[in-house]
């Protein structure tokens, strides 16, 4: 297994991309020939010589990048040897196995989608972000890459999210709601009540709609969100979590570390810095975002991330359920 | 000044609503003749003399209710003398200068557009939530009322918060910005970059778009929300702070009391059952809708902000933003 790992985006790339990769080698869990590093070249040897790592990944040299404030169709076409163009190029042509990437969000979608293509019968990929509530880890899925989705992007969210949790996050028969501002069915946009009435007839089990109030209390392992929404949602626990401690860490340093600790338990991280990222789904490839502001410690996560996801088979298990749910859709219309 | 109470609804009336009516009364803020309660006239008389209070409010009796899982529409259909149809049958006769509700809110939404009609020149009603950060409070609107708004909508919704926050929040010149995915100009939908263009051009301090990661940290005063956003954003720092909370108690009674102090300054209250309300601005009324999980503590921060509303001249203020925008408009066209 080799993963592809763009050095250069995020905003404290390439120093703190690096660290971490250095970190992932001197660790043993990530051997050099497991690495393709897409970044420059000269950078990528002094420094990683630096850190003592021995032995160099391969590394696909380039110094253009996507910076997170370029519009994502327009940083592509201007830059066309850009990190995340090679790194997704690699997996297409099977020199890595995934990517992963922490620099501008829309481009990493895009150039994913343009260069890999979709898994068979997906038509949009979504982002799934792992969070952890009371009951364990759920997900939320999409998280940003899909906007404004159809109905069916909404019902296949639904059973990408459903293999998702099953291999990702380990559970046998995952619970399946749809992002609602009510809980009763017949609530939301035409959009969201017809994907209601999609998921209700899918070969999943899905509990209906849920607020964002119910999102912690382990009452669905995969929470169905249009993109707006479910980025939304992300930002504002982002938000609100890092408001708290702060306000926490004034009244005293006790306060605020047993709430830093509480919202580690939250992203399985203490904030984004550390959080490994999230799979991008439906793309004929595996690719996992990480957040612009991650630091050297989201790298390790990250690798193991997509390893996991390449081994459990993720796409492999979301296709034969595409398949299997497009088939019975077939039968049912016959 | 005279402010009718909904006593039946809500998910602790009528107990809690006439615990918290006693409450205002005994406490000296308001006399009996400042409210009007809207309910079942033995229960009230009854529950009222129990607790102390020598002279009674009048009442305007009915038994109806419509019920929080009612759909808004046919509960009013059903309950003509609904305690929410006569509350708002008091303001639009005169009776009453505003009132405060505790029940299904979107019953109280159409019974109040539909009994006291729009402000001049108002298309939509939007609910604005008060919220307190880094900077103080500032204010969301549109937190629900309006899940689909047109760009006209959020444009006016900017009008109206503006003048909200200036004569509530005491804020000389709030700052307005617009609840997006992106902080640039340019992101999120047709109808989002549409409102964006109208609001650059009004007479607004507008600041761009804001994402929910920003909220807190006082970078604006009057976040507009399309109806769907802004529940959403309301409904995840609810939920998220309630299980932050959780978690921190099970940690430590101290941890859990420090964290409930900072919601507490939150929300300018400890959590939901004690918040006063959220304005409906741009109807023809004074309209504090409060949490449906109220308890008798959100009464008279409820009464109180109804007064205030009306001492300060919201709707007055809000009617003169609109017509001069409007003019504005015209002679830009002209």
């Amino acid at each position: 297994m080799r993963i592809a790992v763009d050095v250069l985006g995020g905003d404290n790339a390439p120093d703190e991309i690096l660290k971490g990769v250095a970190d992932a080698l001197l660790s043993g869990e990530f051997a050099a020939k497991e690495l393709l590093l897409v970044g420059p070249q000269a950078v990528i040897q002094r420094q990683l010589e630096a850190t003592g790592v021995s032995e160099l990944p391969p590394i696909l040299h380039t110094e253009q990048v996507i910076e997170g404030h370029e519009k994502p169709v327009e940083g592509l076409r201007s830059n066309p040897e850009a990190s995340i163009v090679l790194c997704v190029g690699a997996v297409r042509e099977g020199k890595a196995d995934g990517l992963i990437a922490f620099g501008n969000t829309g481009a990493t979608v895009a150039a994913a989608t343009m260069g890999l293509g979709m898994l068979p019968g997906i038509r949009r990929p979504g982002i799934a972000i792992v969070l952890h509530g009371r009951q364990g880890p759920f997900t939320v899925l999409d998280a940003g890459a899909n906007p404004s989705p159809k109905p069916n992007h909404l019902f296949q969210y639904g059973l990408m999210g459903a293999s998702f949790a099953q291999d990702v996050l380990g559970i046998a028969e995952p619970r399946v709601a749809l992002l609602n501002i009510g809980g009763e069915a017949g609530k939301g946009s035409p959009v969201l009540k017809e994907a209601y009435a999609m998921l209700e007839q899918a070969p999943l089990s899905f509990t209906g709609n849920i607020e964002g109030n119910h999102l912690f209390f382990g009452e669905a392992d995969v929470i169905v969100a249009d993109g707006f929404a479910g980025n939304m949602v992300l930002k504002v626990v982002e938000g609100f979590a890092e408001y708290l401690t702060g306000r926490a860490m004034e009244v005293s340093q006790d306060a605020g570390q047993g709430l830093r600790d509480t919202i580690r338990q939250l992203f399985g991280a203490a904030d984004y810095a550390e959080v490994g990222g999230a799979s991008l789904l439906g793309v004929n490839g595996t690719v996992l975002i990480g957040h612009g502001r991650s630091q050297a410690s989201a790298v390790l996560p990250a690798l193991r991330a997509v390893r996991k996801d390449v081994e459990k088979g993720v796409n492999r298990h979301i296709t034969e359920r595409i398949a299997a749910s497009q088939s019975d859709n077939a039968s049912t219309s016959a």
